[in-house]
């Protein structure tokens, strides 16, 4: 084994870099029998120093970030502060001045990840962030690896802890989003300012950088289809119960049928209760691959928490000091298909559709008509009427968002139809 | 890119190889844009050099694969026969003539993994085996390279798709094992002699493999403990349900609570229906790991068939051709830790164990000092008679085997003890 350790940088030390910095001493036997050489922690940066860190050799730790990643002895930067700035310019310098990288930054992965494979490649250097999607569930890793000789069609899954432990905890307690929500804010599940997550910001960034490495695609955070979950309420619940299903927040990642091109995009679904994906209860993350040859695998685990996502970047972490013993890199972005992405309106599924209606005759020959004429073919209705109030619901095949969003257009026109209460797709069969 | 092609030679092309064969041809240009350079057939080595296989040109198709893997000019050998030899030798001579081998031979790699491995290390070439286990489901890469970081403290895995089949079908059908095995035979699910599937030797293989990765130890074969589930009966099933359990042969590596040694068992066992495992249905398999940092992962999909375990083949053979550019290799065997195997013995689990007894006052209170003089806490007794024949049904807490074997041994000499009919583990609480 070389005697000489590797350097390695952390940029932030909240809840994952703690977790990093522990295991790295804890565990440094081990790291260092599985990597081929010791590591060892040469830099903390912070924003306030002063914060006593437990195991944390003061003298390493740092407010200027910038002059860590440039010191040019630095093997590994390990990027854990999260947000585009400063991360994205600290990773570039990191790379210009002989690091290899690795990071949890979703969002920055998503938004600029063809830039920042770009400067690594540059600079022969790794950049490696299995732990942006998913937590400690190896999933970037067996795309971009384990299914390299194969064609992934598409990836389904509950990539967000956050959102799923509010639906959850709807539908097993009938609770409305805000009840729930609250629950999860006290529990420390959902944060002061939930947005990112439940409008389905977080999932469509891990959506865009799925898309890229299963597709061989470069697929944007912009490209992402995107519809949060705070408008999903105890009736809608009540309908997927009647239909055998749960509502579930979905990042779904799907080849068209014609080959010729991809889409990406976050939205609630039903799914049915037969489906593995019901039954993820809690902050847990499952996704779903469907390939050619695998056919269906699934990945299940925990999707955030310090020490999940610092199993993840640590694998990251020997991947990359191994390769930089070997002189070599890993696997770099992968965009050589460079299929066309899509919009919402190619995305072909299938929807349940609430609609309130006058109760009188024929109003469901007018409405069946509607859909019709936009090629919507109907599964099932079933129809409910009380005091001259009536609702349908109505259960379409598979079609395309934009004939039904045609139709839903042609149906709010109706006069028999008071309104729409609730659209819905149906995922997972 | 580079335009020479990397040779790959294909040693068996039966049901997989043929499919990886195929995958090859029918998607070459996407395997030369993440290789980053072509790869060609360049020879096959058969049984029967008559059979027709499409696709494949008859002039590569040779008999002799010990001039085949001697060529010198083959970069990387997929073996795909099976069994220990000729696969050991051909493996060994390819070796040493210059090429890195992709194997889906689990029985070899249980056996001789440590001497194969040497082998790889020695002329600077890489073993890659990600198919002898759980067939497309990603789980060596995972353990080996994912996980790399963190502690990994249990796998516990449906790893074999035939006896999953059969115990599904005796569990939804009340079938016995003859009529299910004959079942699964029919629909080819179980070979003409389904011993190494039955008997646990399929599965105990790779528990051997996971096991060693998993806790970066040596562990073959002979150290797996095995009990196939040809004994499983329709009556266990019942008393499985009346527990809120299901039976299914797992495979099962743990590190003992102190760390300092590990265990690998395969056996049937009861495990809660609430338990992802439980659904597991068919000839699926999934794989549990439990570390410290991750916590709970799961990994689900089709554990074997000709396509999918292709798609385990060729991602590895992506990756392998990509070390080779590189003029690097993968992370090679790692067993630092060198930790004890344990006997069956030292496994601490739960109990299931079914006493036929007299139907007499004072026999429980017997039963149950047995029990307490081996030091094995009873969770619960359950008490059933008619007609002077009575049974018992005990639920342990944990115990070790040792001890409940020596209180097994014990109860048979109770006079009033006229059976143990029969003793199950139980596990995954």
């Amino acid at each position: 084994m070389r005697t000489r350790p590797l350097k390695v940088a952390l940029l932030g030390c909240g809840v994952v870099g703690s977790e990093v910095a522990r295991i790295m001493t804890t565990h440094a036997d081990d790291l260092a029998a599985r990597i081929g050489a010791p590591v060892e922690l040469a830099g903390v940066a912070v924003r306030r120093p002063s914060k006593v860190r437990e195991g944390i050799d003061p003298a390493l730790v740092t407010t200027d970030a910038t002059a860590l990643v440039k010191r040019g002895d630095i093997d590994v930067i390990v990027e854990v502060i999260g947000g585009i700035e400063p991360a994205r310019t600290l990773i570039t310098t990191a790379f210009e001045h002989g690091a290899s990288v690795v990071s949890a930054n979703k969002a920055l992965l998503a938004q600029d990840g063809a830039a920042l494979h770009k400067a690594a490649e540059d600079h022969d250097a790794d950049l490696y962030y299995e732990a942006a999607v998913a937590g400690a569930i190896p999933l970037i890793r067996p795309l971009r690896e384990s299914l390299a000789g194969d064609k992934v069609n598409r990836v389904l899954g509950i990539v967000n802890g956050t959102t799923n432990f509010i639906l959850d905890k709807m539908d097993s307690t009938g609770a409305g989003y805000q009840e729930a929500l609250d629950e999860a804010t006290a529990l420390g599940y959902a944060e002061a300012d939930p947005t990112a997550d439940v409008e389905g910001f977080d999932a469509a960034a891990k959506a865009a950088i799925l898309a890229g490495i299963a597709f061989h695609t470069r697929v944007r955070l912009d490209d992402v289809y995107r519809e949060g979950m705070t408008e999903v309420t105890a009736a809608d619940f009540a309908s997927a119960k009647n239909m055998g299903c749960t509502i579930k927040l979905l990042a779904i990642c799907e080849r068209a049928e014609d080959g010729g091109s991809v889409t990406a995009r976050v939205h609630p679904a039903m799914i049915p209760l037969t489906h593995p994906l019901a039954s993820v209860r809690g902050a847990y993350n499952a996704v779903f691959v469907e390939s050619d040859a695998a056919g269906q695998l699934m990945f299940y685990g925990p999707g955030a928490g310090g020490a999940p996502t610092a199993s993840a970047v640590l694998g990251d972490l020997v991947a990359v000091c191994r390769n930089r013993l070997n002189g070599a890199t890993g696997p770099g972005e992968s965009a050589y298909a460079a299929l066309p992405v899509s919009g919402m309106g190619e995305v072909v599924t299938r929807y349940h559709i609430s609609l309130d209606v006058a109760d009188k005759p024929g109003v469901l020959a007018q409405v069946a008509t509607v859909f019709a004429e936009h090629g919507v073919s109907i599964d099932t209705v079933r129809q409910t009427g009380k005091d001259g109030e009536a609702s349908l619901v109505v259960v379409t095949h598979r079609a395309s968002d934009a004939s039904l969003s045609g139709t839903v257009e042609a149906l709010r026109k109706l006069d028999t139809v008071r309104g729409v209460a609730s659209i819905m797709r149906v995922e997972g069969e």
